[in-house]
């Protein structure tokens, strides 16, 4: 359909319906696009790994999460081991970033749980990214009554301690990541990807119109989502310094664990609802509960801070495993760890504020982020 | 210049206001009352030690707070003296009962962050009250990566050491308490007590009418209290999980007891205030800033709470600087010290809301607390 030329003004008037076409139009029109971006990361690669590798992981996911939410327009054999490659991907390629973003993390947080600057001298001058030698060395004068030195002193060695121990993590990511670009695996899922480039295969399901067929698909998403979220205590999670989020903090991590998985839960959904409503036509006016982006996109930062703080905080109790390590130092951590907790239990706080306001009334499909 | 006869006006005829008298007749019966309550505290010590003191603290603090807000109405040569000694007791007799409180708390707040439960039967066995012997031996396997197992041994075995610790603590207040008991120190304050119970040296200005009088004197205790209060950073505090009392975690001792005084000091003047107000005639309506009791009672036992917090993460660091302490041990002392750190900011947090709510119109005067 030709446009029609530039009538006088705010063009079509109250805007008639974009034309989406057929679901499997619009669904392909969307994993193409997602493709030619996985394409272009690739060939980027050789100039910026890091931007390189956000465009890769942010279509993989985007493509993963499409093809759950409107499963029935695509054929299951093809579809569903791409979807497990995409995972592979996307994961693999997520750990070194990960470990990363955990150590400036835990660095601010130390900074800040040392007032007095203590830690930053110290730090300094501890060798960053050094091998991981011998753990540590037993302080050269016992800690013994004094105004905070022995105890200051432990959170520059918990500094450079989790400093050696997340930069040998991140070193062994990256090399992961580069094996794995350069298996045949990855080449494998390459060539799906630039096949899907030029052909989807679709379902019967998919010839029906676009603003038919994905709304009630993209709802079931959407419906899961606030089904998950709905079942978080909320309740008690608004009312701040509740201390829940803490309690797991002495007890066996997999206390820990059982409480934040149906957090990480709802961060994954909401995930998969924001890319459900992406593709055009799926995010129709009229559809309940289609997710209104801004809302979204707050309360995805949120998750997110949630689970970083969460695995920060496992990561401080792995440390204090480390043999050896000097109480003063174990002390720090202790206290890191506890302050990482507090960060989990205050982004719930943040999201469950978020989410019992009322929801806006009508949907809004917009802004692409994460 | 005598009062003119209160013309038509709508003075008595709105219920007759209560005769205080003189301000003199007005605070001699308060003080007498107060040590009544002093000496039968004394009378009853031979059966309960624990509520005797209690009665003994308050009638105390009570007697040196009023002076010290009605100062101008009594001899400074009999009143300051006399209320350094009621310091010196209240002081003496209020540490054992601040140990006590101090292994309540650190106890329930190492239950609450053993959400596993193994520090329970671990401190059912602890050798309760047992001298502080030699500080801890190592652990008998060296921590390792586990699920968490030995860093909750680490809670069981700062549960027993912080135990140890404040039971002593808790067993030298003591007989530093029966010791001042005994001292000639302590029966030359009775004896006061007990003339005071017959005869108050007042000054000419105690002469006038108490509710002209005193209520101005009250009033410089209420903005002294307002003061301090509006100086405090209540809108930082209300903001939760700002992590401002936190900071102080792994800083010099300094940095968390520069931070903690001002809200100690506001502490100090709310008791005083309550005080000042339990005098018959000082809160009489119409004097602009007078307590209004249930407000004033939630506010102290917020302040209460801050100071218990603040004064338990200190003896966590205390205890994390005992020598030859295991890792683990450490780990758990520090994650309890930043809980009570958080606690300081629970409680801050509260009092901030609380205080910034609109004041009640008309002041009461009602019951007394503490």
């Amino acid at each position: 359909v030709p446009p029609a030329p530039a009538a006088p003004a705010p063009a079509p008037a109250q805007a008639p319906a974009p034309a989406y076409g057929s679901a499997g139009e619009a669904l392909t029109g969307y994993l193409q696009e997602q493709a030619t971006a996985f394409l272009r990361g690739l060939s980027l690669r050789g100039e910026s790994e890091t931007g390189a590798d956000v465009l890769l992981r942010g279509s993989a996911r985007r493509i993963a999460g499409v093809l759950h939410t409107y499963a029935p327009l695509t054929d299951p054999a093809w579809a569903e081991p791409l979807r497990s490659e995409l995972g592979w991907l996307s994961t693999t390629l997520g750990r070194e970033p990960q470990y990363v973003g955990r150590l400036a993390r835990l660095r601010e947080a130390l900074r800040r749980l040392s007032a007095s600057g203590v830690v930053e001298p110290v730090l300094a001058t501890a060798p960053a990214g050094a091998p991981a030698g011998p753990p540590e060395q037993p302080p050269a004068t016992a800690p013994s009554s004094g105004n905070g030195g022995p105890l200051a002193l432990g959170a520059a060695r918990a500094a450079a301690l989790l400093e050696r121990q997340l930069t040998l993590a991140r070193t062994r990511a990256h090399s992961a990541a580069l094996q794995a670009m350069g298996s045949s695996r990855f080449h494998g899922l390459a060539d799906s990807l630039a096949v899907l480039a030029s052909e989807v295969p679709l379902t019967a399901a998919a010839a029906g119109p676009a603003t038919a067929v994905l709304p009630p698909l993209a709802k079931q998403t959407y419906q899961r989502l606030a089904d998950a979220a709905g079942a978080l205590p909320l309740h008690r999670a608004a009312h701040p310094y509740n201390a829940e989020a803490v309690q797991a903090s002495l007890g066996a991590e997999l206390t820990a664990d059982l409480q934040d998985a149906p957090w990480h839960q709802v961060r994954v959904l909401l995930r998969l609802s924001r890319y459900a409503a992406e593709v055009p036509g799926a995010g129709a006016p009229g559809v309940p509960g289609a997710p209104d982006d801004l809302r979204y996109a707050e309360a995805a930062t949120l998750l997110q801070r949630h689970r970083e703080a969460a695995e920060c905080a496992a990561a401080v109790a792995a440390a204090a495993r480390t043999p050896r390590i000097a109480p003063a130092t174990a002390y720090a951590l202790g206290v890191l760890h506890a302050d990482q907790r507090h960060e989990v239990e205050a982004a719930r706080f943040a999201f469950s504020r978020l989410w019992q306001q009322p929801a806006p009334p009508v949907p809004a499909q917009g802004a692409r982020g994460e």
